[in-house]
């Protein structure tokens, strides 16, 4: 059985699973598999902790349950025994598979931090990779289904607890089969529970593993091999696609908060279908931690709904998920959230606005207005300029009498436009200048008394114009977190 | 069916497989799918042309050639009708199936030339597809296989004529079933041959459609939907990846001839193994274009080999090709070819190098080297250097006697390093210098006489150095053709 140690050491060099000596919490059901991937890492030298749950499915639960103290304990290794009512837990309105993974994930993690163990490792051999990647391949998840069990994953993440621990969830069987981790059992002298509790397998699972997988041998009698050996390559291409992803990143995101996403639609549009696909999928994984199994339908929905020509607009995702479709941006948040939108100027409240010789009032999120007194005839060149650098206006000082502030939106709200005859409605200024619907009912704006005289960043009032006749003007500048230089993405 | 006739629009639409009017051969065998393809084509204003090939493989084939020759002269179309002993290419060393393919597509190829068509439509349908994944899947043909059949391609890759056609593939139907063309047939009182020729509907195509299929529905009852989804999503992955490949290409290559390419094995090893498969993948295809369903082994066993510690060596890997490792190089090419190596100076013949005072004497790929004559001081101070810039080199000229030339290595060559008391053999210093196996033969080396007084490029020789007693002073440097500033990537 030298060999089949010899693999396993190797396996586990190969994918980094373990340094020398590092501390296991192993999960023990008392099958064949777990025995094996107990002994070995035992005599590998690495520091075993043994994990066992008592899921109370079955009579005779506990006596397995004894069992694997009793071997730990002839090892001379700690074993944890975890006792939890599986069939209560899935009354509350979970399938029996999922509680079972559920309640025994969170013991083997709750032990784990018990002992300051970072590796939790279980026995899946590549039988169950086969009957995975199959599984998944039925059910179509996509190609990230394909790669099936990784020999690594982060499994608070998968878990979806979400709080910040950083424990791995290892494989290091993967590269054996389920023949000779029995072999290596009897070998060793080893002695397997019949039926261990292992609620992983299902009945598709066994239909899979004793019905399909011998039709498909009469397909090719590899079948196996060549499962395994998709589920590698599709591996290396997720892992490929989750790197280019994690190199643009920043490109898409425009706001990033607990359970939602701004991100750029340009961005996302000029990107390949591919792409498109894994930043979705990414994206509605950082909104919602713990979802699994994100069907292909969504994903194609949502690209065909941001493909669209239209702007504002909204369809319901998933898990309570909502994506919304602004102009160049759009973002997925939870049913009734929003967004910040810290890329574009926005104020909580309302604010005075002095007149002071050279004064900043600071809007939200880093954004701020600055302003200081100019001579007339610059006044003019920059009003002149006005429509190309909306981020400045210029005022006529005498014009003004009811007392600067800042405010958002109310009502009815009008304003004349610098040049234009009639008045308007800053609503629809807001849908024409193509400002984002979450974004309109913080934008600034800025009053003298009653009056309307900039939408800060968009247009200023006629009423305040500089004229020939100005004697002293007031420049406002709008300036963005980043500095001067950098344009809100509007 | 007007329905389906829409839809069929809409796809050629979508996927722009078509201008509108636009000339197109329809590959017809008879049956309801390509009964249904030409008839749609024809209706939606394309300017249809019939291409049917009578393999001569059953009885009767040559009645159901003229049927569709006469469907064809009824819609006012033009058919060229082809005659292919099938049986006998197949007896020259290929599967029935293989024959048939080749021959069939070499068919239409001529004949889309003959009548100036850039685009041949097939009726391959989503039931194809359908099949066509499952049976890649079975036979292990990695994630683009799984992509199944896209709807165009370039058609003259494909077959691996490469003679520069850029005549398109196109499959209108592939988001129909073949009950919708069926019941197509049935509505416009098309009559398809009850069994048309259609060689792809081997033995093993037809289990999976009658036998896989409907036991796999056992499982899934939509499994048909999910597979043409799982293919959708491999074929944007695998577009992402040759798009990412292609802005990448020229990153690796530093050699591209017909059948050989030599790239930096630096750069090959630092990507991610998904951007390894994809890169090897097509740097085989690249030296072998008709090469089909290229295994996992062959890129697995390549990867494992480039990423060994050793540097020399090569395998064998496909098709009669051979992949060699250097040190910071790698290449592939047919058994018994080797590489021009145009980023190492290379030399073919012998070339005399005058003593003026200031001279180029050109090497191969654009190399040269450079003379001029200089002081003695300046001299000490570049032979100080040459350690650092073995680019450049001096030597006394009071030294010289015997004439100047460039030659290559010959057996038993010799020198004795500057400040170095034996002589070493110029073969060993090319291993100590991981000077590349291939770029050995033709590598310059500089000779007074009989006297290798410079290897270039590497070392010089103690014989010919500058001393405070030297008067006047050769240098001479050697020119990359990118010019001063670039180093060869030795």
């Amino acid at each position: 059985m030298m060999e089949i140690l010899e693999e396993v050491s190797l396996f586990i060099h190969q994918n980094e699973l373990l340094n020398p000596g590092e501390k296991v919490l192993v999960g023990v059901s008392g099958g064949a598999d777990s025995l094996c991937l107990l002994d070995c890492l035992h005599r590998l030298g690495y520091e075993v902790f043994v994990g066992h749950l008592d899921h109370q499915l079955r009579e005779g639960s506990s006596e397995e349950a004894e069992a694997v103290r009793r071997m730990a304990a002839d090892l001379g290794l700690h074993a944890v025994i975890g006792r939890e009512d599986v069939q209560a837990v899935a009354d509350q309105g979970h399938s029996l598979e999922e509680a079972g993974r559920l309640v025994r994930y969170r013991f083997l993690i709750d032990t784990a931090n018990e002992f300051g163990i970072k590796k939790i490792a279980t026995g899946h051999t590549s039988d169950d990779q086969v009957e995975t990647v199959l599984m998944h391949f039925l059910r179509g998840s996509g190609p990230s289904g394909l790669a099936g069990i990784r020999p690594m994953t982060n499994l608070t993440d998968w878990v979806g607890f979400g709080d910040g621990e950083q424990i791995k969830l290892i494989r290091p069987l993967l590269s054996l089969d389920r023949a000779q981790t029995t072999a290596y059992c009897e070998a060793r002298g080893l002695q397997p529970a019949q039926d261990p509790s292992n609620l992983d397998e299902t009945y598709f699972r066994n239909r899979i593993r004793h019905e399909l997988i011998p039709i498909l041998e009469g397909y090719n009698p590899a079948i196996r091999q060549v499962i395994r050996r998709t589920a590698e390559i599709m591996a290396g291409e997720a892992e490929l696609i989750q790197e280019l992803l994690a190199a643009e990143w920043d490109d898409y995101i425009t706001e990033e908060a607990d359970h939602s996403i701004l991100f750029s639609r340009d961005v996302f549009l000029e990107r390949p279908l591919g792409l498109q696909r894994a930043f979705l999928r990414a994206a509605i994984q950082h909104c919602l931690p713990d979802i699994r199994d994100l069907g292909f339908g969504v994903i194609e929905r949502s690209i065909h709904f941001l493909s669209a020509e239209e702007n504002d607009g909204r369809i319901p995702l998933v898990g309570g998920l909502v994506l919304h479709r602004y102009h160049k941006l759009a973002g997925i948040a939870l049913e009734g959230e929003g967004f910040h939108f810290s890329i574009y100027p926005q104020l909580t409240g309302e604010v005075f606005v002095p007149l002071d010789t050279s004064f900043q009032v600071p809007l939200d999120g880093g954004w701020a207005l600055e302003g200081e007194r100019v001579s007339a005839s610059e006044g003019l060149r920059a009003q002149l300029r006005e429509g190309l650098e909306a981020k400045e206006a210029v005022f006529d000082i005498k014009r003004m009498g009811g007392g600067l502030k800042l405010r958002t939106i109310l009502p009815g709200d009008r304003i004349r436009l610098l040049g234009m005859k009639g008045r308007c409605k800053v609503s629809e200024l807001y849908v024409n200048e193509k400002v984002p619907r979450g974004a309109r009912e913080h934008w600034p704006l800025l009053v003298d008394g009653e009056d309307i005289i900039w939408v800060v960043g968009i247009r200023s009032a006629h009423s305040h114009r500089v004229t020939p006749e100005t004697e002293e003007v007031l420049r406002l500048s709008l300036k963005s977190p980043g500095g001067d230089g950098h344009d809100p993405k509007i």
